[in-house]
């Protein structure tokens, strides 16, 4: 009874996923609206995600030779001009501060929507000389990018990011670079999030504005549209230029630098929403769950029950665990449901006569049978079943998203194909048959894999192609 | 030679401490002026400083209940008029975005200067019942107060804080909560930072605009000034009533909440800074000292020398402990002078005739003393001496500051003491006698100490006092 009437509260993942993403991340109190229109206040449950997704990253970035900084929230609006494409993609998003301190400001000041600009200028002061190179450095923090469709973790006004920002002496470090920071975000997303992600350059329209070359990596959600969920750019000598990012190289010869940068979100959350999810609700990887295993006392009220589910929790803390155990006056099946809900990979059931035969019922989240388990073998098993649950998830990931890709090699092809895959073509390269995808499928080229070949025509004009493209529907 | 030349890029400690205080913070790469003018930039060696306090600070918070969460940084300036005090005391200070996405906005939003405002609105909509009390979260981010003289951690438009934000069922329990998290800030900043505090009570003049009660610890700077390291406010029902965080209580009718915050900042840094350094530069706690010890090889083109010095590193890394090893083609001199003007706790000193005899050469940042140790001893002695530097520089600074705390029972006794001294005396508890201070001494009341004992007069009128107030100028 309980627990139709929880799934109930749920929309019905396969006749609105639109609907049944909103009401997840609501209810599972992931995230609420914020007071002004498209922002979002990220709740406790939801931040603790985040929090195990930056201790996670901030580890993999300061093995690479990264180090934290803070620039700035604000940046007057004339840094924006400075590099021509920058300002054309970015102007329009902007959050601009007029009056400060009960007066009018001279100059408006931007709130940050990325920090190439404010870095650029800091950095242009501080290299002298190629000794100082590279300069390798990360902020976490705050950006803005005013947008007219919003929706929690995907697309809000404000996010929380991080930007790593690098200046090079040659325009092979900084490429090196560039693909560097795209293989550790692979290795995050496909270790930490279980998301197989496709990396691959973006195309001259869809990449960041004022780069040389973006680099994406693309995760198919359960509805077979792909989700951006990070990008590196090569910069070139684009900001440096723009910036003055100059140094005395080694010949005595003033130079620009070659900057890059990269960045991942909040985002990314509903990356892992969108691609592990079912209808019961959220099911959270491992590595980030706030929650890893809930330990629910059946029959509670029995003697030696609590006490047992508190021993049971208390050994698993000690293995470093996140184990809890829920108290609460409510039945077990509410229980149940409530933390299926919310993803915890893993539950504990306990009740007197386990506790009779020394065993416990484990539940895995992902695969909901039930096994039952010595009390003594928990110590060790569930660390392992965790390592497992992990590892599945992308496995079974992988494959629900290679069963949805496609090739073709004609315009209905992409066209009939787009509806829940991704479709492979080849392109010609231009900007026109790009648009035709989007026209007509509703579709964008999301990134090129040239690496795998490239098909003979473009499958949109029939002329020769010069990459093979992902063309997809995107979030 | 290399040495006095460093020394004397940094302004005289005791002739100038303003300008010793600039040059130290810049010249170590803590930090840097933003190009938005009252604007820092955080640089690696800080922000590093930064990352340890955060983690040190977490922890503590999530023992003592609390959870993160994050909430957005533009708020609706209508909600600061619905706190009498509150606008009065914020609105001067605000930055205002008036325009965003190209277009002017409905109504001005405000850069969060502190987030009562906002977290209230969203506690009404979350908490109904006495079952979802107490609510105990925190969060980390930016805030901006338009300030006019500025300086880099201290007072600076934008600066990175925590603040934590709580809603109880009774009117004890918030008091409480106040005072246990003023006292959690207490054990943080003796033990981690090495800064003894003095905990109390603000006046009315001197309180968080919209509290009811304001607690507040003070440390005492090298020059005798005090620096407000952080504050506690009892907020009582001032802000449930304004933002209708009520509540069904036991008894089944409706309640307001009573409201705490808290709050530190980045200022502790500059606290940290000021309250340690010496004519050298910084002089960091080791529980915070981005790299707790510098191995700086001497003769380092002597064969064997950096290898040894490496693995001396290893050892300490893989003991725990931050250590680097300063392989850079500079004199062993200049190294020196970096790292004792950056602070690093400890170096070690390893050349050839040192390896043959199988001992190491330790420096102690504060006491500047060399001590020659066997190599093989390191491993547990480095962690202990930490430890006890630790353990030093907090009776060091306590004793620093004791030494100049006095006692007075007169307005001279005001006037001439606060010039490098904090002042206790007696106080009738009026705003006239407050302001007289101010004007002839310009001291400020910086907390009640009333638990030591109540003097019979007010040493600025004569009258009866209510109140024991330790009188200082302050940052």
């Amino acid at each position: 009874m309980a627990e139709k009437q929880f799934v109930k509260e749920i929309a019905d993942i396969n006749e609105n996923f639109t609907q049944w993403y909103t009401d997840v991340v609501l209810k599972t109190q992931l995230v609420d609206y914020g007071p002004v229109k498209g922002t979002m206040v990220i709740r406790p449950y939801g931040y603790a995600i985040w929090e195990n997704i930056q201790k996670d990253m901030d580890r993999r970035f300061k093995e690479n030779g990264s180090k934290n900084a803070y620039f700035p929230l604000l940046i007057p609006m004339s840094f924006f001009t400075k590099e021509a494409e920058h300002v054309e993609g970015f102007a329009p998003e902007v959050a601009v501060v007029t009056h400060a301190g009960g007066a009018k400001l001279e100059e408006p000041l931007a709130i940050r929507p990325t920090s190439e600009t404010v870095i650029g200028t800091m950095y242009a002061k501080w290299i002298q000389s190629y000794r100082d190179l590279p300069v390798i450095m990360n902020q976490w923090c705050n950006v803005m990018r005013w947008e007219k469709t919003t929706r929690p973790f995907l697309r809000t006004s404000e996010f929380l990011w991080q930007e790593g920002h690098t200046v090079h002496a040659t325009e092979e470090e900084a490429m090196e670079e560039t693909i560097k920071m795209l293989n550790v975000y692979r290795e995050f997303m496909e270790e930490t999030l279980a998301l197989p992600v496709i990396c691959g350059r973006k195309t001259e329209k869809e990449k960041f504005a004022g780069a040389v070359a973006t680099f994406g990596l693309e995760a198919m959600m359960l509805d077979g549209k792909s989700l951006q969920s990070g990008t590196s750019h090569y910069l070139g000598q684009n900001f440096s230029k723009a910036f003055d990012i100059k140094f005395l190289d080694k010949d005595s010869t003033q130079k620009y630098g070659y900057t890059t940068s990269w960045g991942t979100s909040t985002r990314m959350i509903g990356a892992v929403i969108m691609a592990h999810g079912d209808q019961r609700g959220l099911v959270l990887p491992p590595k980030i769950a706030p929650i890893q295993v809930i330990i629910v006392p059946v029959a509670a009220h029995k003697g030696g029950v609590i006490e047992k589910a508190k021993e049971i929790e208390s050994m698993l803390v000690k293995a470093g665990i996140r184990a809890e155990t829920d108290t609460r006056d409510m039945s077990p099946g509410w229980k149940f449901n409530e933390w299926e809900m919310k993803g915890v990979p893993l539950r504990i059931e306990i009740g007197p006569r386990d506790i009779e035969n020394n065993q416990a019922v484990l539940v895995r989240r992902d695969k909901n049978e039930k096994q039952f388990e010595s009390i003594d073998a928990l110590e060790t098993l569930i660390p392992e079943l965790l390592d497992i649950i992990q590892k599945e998830m992308l496995v079974k990931s992988r494959a629900n998203r290679d069963a949805r890709i496609i090739e073709t090699d004609t315009l209905d092809g992409i066209i009939n194909g787009v509806d829940g895959k991704f479709v492979k073509a080849g392109w010609c390269g231009c900007r026109e048959c790009e648009d035709k995808v989007k026209e007509l499928a509703s579709a964008t080229a999301r990134v090129m894999v040239d690496e795998e070949g490239i098909p003979e025509k473009c499958a949109i004009c029939g002329k020769p192609a010069k990459h093979k493209v992902i063309f997809a529907r995107a979030y």
